[in-house]
């Protein structure tokens, strides 16, 4: 198959790009990522969301301790062809290592202070099995 | 006023963070772009988006040569502190620089191809007024 699509994408200087997932259905932005063309080639042959995590320096299959794993409906670029946005069907409710739903659970308030405003919905000790 | 706020953030090594702007009540993701932390407290400052034009090595007033801005009512960052999320109100209805309503108008299809699927909503050079 062809891999015109792949290098039809911006990649930075890292060989990488962001991508964020976006929950199928509610709309709500769960988290960002980062993707290199292999990432991004396994996530279309799974269905499944595979990362690039640059802190590990490996492929990372979301889920693959958690269970925690995306299905992908959709994947789509931006204008600028250097963005990554997929449509997503998260998988026990949980995008977040913390045991949040999504990663975006802290809000600035009026008097300039980060204030969480998303609950905890599942000890992530229970998750990763850490305790 | 304290600037805790900026210093809780993971700025990258170029001193940016990936801002992602929602559509305020539709929850679309508009638009990823970049921002430093002068850009971060305008946006918080003015109530209007303000990023980081890394092709043109300066401070961009969304909106400021279309009249596109983006008037901000939530500021969020995920649980890493290196990714910011906007809720954004769209003026004009277009936040692409392509006269479409959003950035991620182009979507893969089964045969690997990027397809477009959405519209142009308004001429770029009637935007931008380069005719």
């Amino acid at each position: 198959m062809s891999e015109d699509w792949l290098d039809a994408i911006k990649w930075d200087a890292q060989g990488l790009v962001p991508a964020i997932a976006q929950e199928h259905g509610t709309g709500t932005i769960l988290m960002m990522a980062w993707m290199n063309p292999e990432s991004l080639q396994l996530t279309r042959e799974t269905g499944h969301a595979v990362y690039w995590s640059r802190s590990r320096g490996r492929l990372w299959h979301k889920g693959e301790e958690s269970g925690h794993q995306q299905v992908v409906h959709a994947i789509r670029i931006d204008c600028d062809a250097d963005v990554v946005l997929l449509d997503v069907e998260q998988k026990g409710g949980i995008a977040c290592h913390t045991g949040r739903h999504n990663c975006f659970f802290r809000e600035l308030d009026a008097q300039g202070r980060w204030v969480e405003v998303a609950p905890v919905l599942k000890d992530p000790q229970a998750i990763y099995g850490k305790a």
